[in-house]
């Protein structure tokens, strides 16, 4: 068998000169008479990884030395904890954007750790959508405002972040650096790397670094991101393979270009959201503004046909087109390293297919 | 270049035939048209390699079904703050016994969370030894005591474990299966995994199940051992590929029989301990009834000889020689993946570079 379109959500489709890249090295790298995976994280052959994951991805963020990068191990639940951990002070309040499955959990870490005040709640709403910028009550002088930018099982985004007088925290787990954004409007962003960034397992955190003293002294060390920062990501051992892969997607996105792949995934997109407007068969799952370009979600005409559709497109070599088990219906996920042409086929199929069954 | 020695004390060296399957198989796993690495962790490839992983371990630890395996991403410094965060209660005392670096960061995290007794220190002592078992000033009631089995700087490590009223939690991260262990002796083992068992991210942890119940109702979702047990380590994403890894060594150690390696790894360091103890040259710097199989360190005559032994050693394709910058002279870490060939070579380079310089 060769290659398949991979729709996953997360674990998700990486770019194939990366896997290639390697495999070829995975064995012995560089010449160093071993796997990188056993090579020490404080030799010449890991830092010089180390040292081009962390640089590519601040350029990637194009962020000011205001800013951290720091690579943790475990994904977005980690951060859940680690983000209020951190930030959210005895006494004070943190805003959370209820906008669906992942911000809802989110939300639920906070509470563990403080006081949490709901600024919307759009997670119940059918279509799927984002709170309107307008439609925000947030609290002055919260700790900070969170938002999920992107929800991977409703497939809604924002569009526009809004402007906040508290930091602005962020989980982009599923669309980070599927376009520019601007860093600065952010106090921290996080993101597990399975979508986006690389393998399961770590996650990506952007961080103003004067936020990171917030966190009380009883805060663990592992936990606490001034650890992160202070030690550039080498206070413990890090997941070294992990972040390989990282630094070699962090190079490709490089080499593509941010601005290029925005309008790739866009197109992308919006080729599949085309082909479901043109239908009277599918249908979008969300309001047409907040649509995600990373997770298309639509519903066929009944579960029976949905089955099929996700049988049949396996068959042809699309993978991965079955929406979360919370929501049924269809979801394609097309995240930074799936192709065009991948989107090209499952819109000939979704066309053949409605002919067939229609 | 070829294959090396690889001394590294972790990331450490994996066996060969691991890391040419996960080769082979790593752009494209088993026919399924993508890489494990971009596989659903819900999907039928990465669930074969999950519960495979975790039946392996509970074989090797020959653990009753009281007991269970998670796997948790981050490391064993990770693991310093979930042990206290899930088993010391308010009001409670857990001991800690302080047997050099490694238990000091673990003793350290602990006092975070609550109150900490410290039931022996030997962190100090050169030559470098782990307390008696009848040293310990253990507290009656304590939440639990803890160890770390094999501290990998000092190269210290317990033969025999105290039996304690107490459940008794060990730091196994530089001796874990190295050797046969009586499992329910224990009522939780963690070990970080870029040792004895895989890449670095990740750390295995064998808990008896009732103790999870201890943890206090606002610690994080993410760090309760419960969340583990209860969803078979896959709450959230898991570090996939980590534990695709670990499960391939698994299969190796089941393949070469834990007695086996058991005697093998003593061998080993028995080898570099006659070199050592034959000689007016080297000196070892644990006492000798604490000696570690896994780290074994000792010192030259001068600083001078020691850097020269790292380099020439080197230059020979032995790698990874030189001491923990906290306390220098030689250090030769030989897991269980360390070939005996490699440790003649060193006894080899040892008696020649005596007889150069001695």
């Amino acid at each position: 068998m060769s290659r398949i379109y991979n729709f996953n959500a997360g674990p998700a489709v990486l770019p194939l000169e990366v896997l290639e890249e390697a495999r070829d090295q995975f064995v012995e790298y560089q010449n160093s008479g071993m796997s990188i995976m056993e090579s020490s994280h404080r030799g010449k052959e890991y830092d010089a990884i180390h040292a081009e994951a962390i640089a590519n991805y601040k350029k990637l963020f194009n962020c000011s030395d205001d800013y951290a990068i720091c690579l943790i191990a475990g994904g977005a639940s980690m951060q859940f904890a680690m983000a209020p951990l951190n930030l959210l002070g005895a006494g004070q309040t943190a805003d959370y954007i209820n906008s669906g499955a992942w911000a809802s959990k989110a939300l639920k870490e906070a509470q563990h750790v403080g006081k949490v005040s709901v600024a919307a709640d759009t997670s119940k709403e059918i279509p799927t959508r984002v709170p309107g910028v307008q439609d925000l009550k947030l609290t002055k002088g919260a700790a900070y405002v969170h938002i999920t930018s992107n929800e991977t099982i409703s497939g809604a985004q924002w569009k526009v972040f809004p402007k906040t007088e508290s930091p602005l925290v962020a989980d982009m787990s599923s669309d980070v650096l599927s376009r520019p954004i601007d860093a600065g409007q952010f106090g921290l962003i996080y993101a597990g790397a399975q979508k986006n960034l690389g393998p399961s397992g770590i996650a990506l955190v952007v961080i103003r670094k004067d936020l990171a003293e917030r966190a009380a002294a009883n805060v663990p060390t592992i936990l606490k991101y001034k650890t992160f920062i202070d030690e550039n990501s080498l206070y413990n051992t890090p997941p070294c393979f992990s972040i390989y892969i990282m630094m070699l997607f962090s190079r490709w996105m490089l080499k593509m270009g941010l601005e290029n792949l925005y309008r790739r995934n866009r197109d992308k997109a919006a080729k599949i959201y085309t082909a479901i407007d043109g239908s009277g068969f599918y249908k979008g799952t969300a309001v047409k503004e907040c649509r995600s370009d990373m997770n298309i979600t639509f519903r066929l005409p009944n579960e029976a046909l949905e089955e099929q559709f996700v049988k049949e497109a396996s068959k042809q070599g699309m993978k991965g087109l079955k929406g979360h088990r919370s929501v049924g219906g269809i979801r394609a996920s097309i995240y930074n390293a799936f192709p065009p042409e991948g989107v090209d086929a499952l819109v000939a199929f979704m066309r053949a297919f409605e002919n067939k069954n229609g």
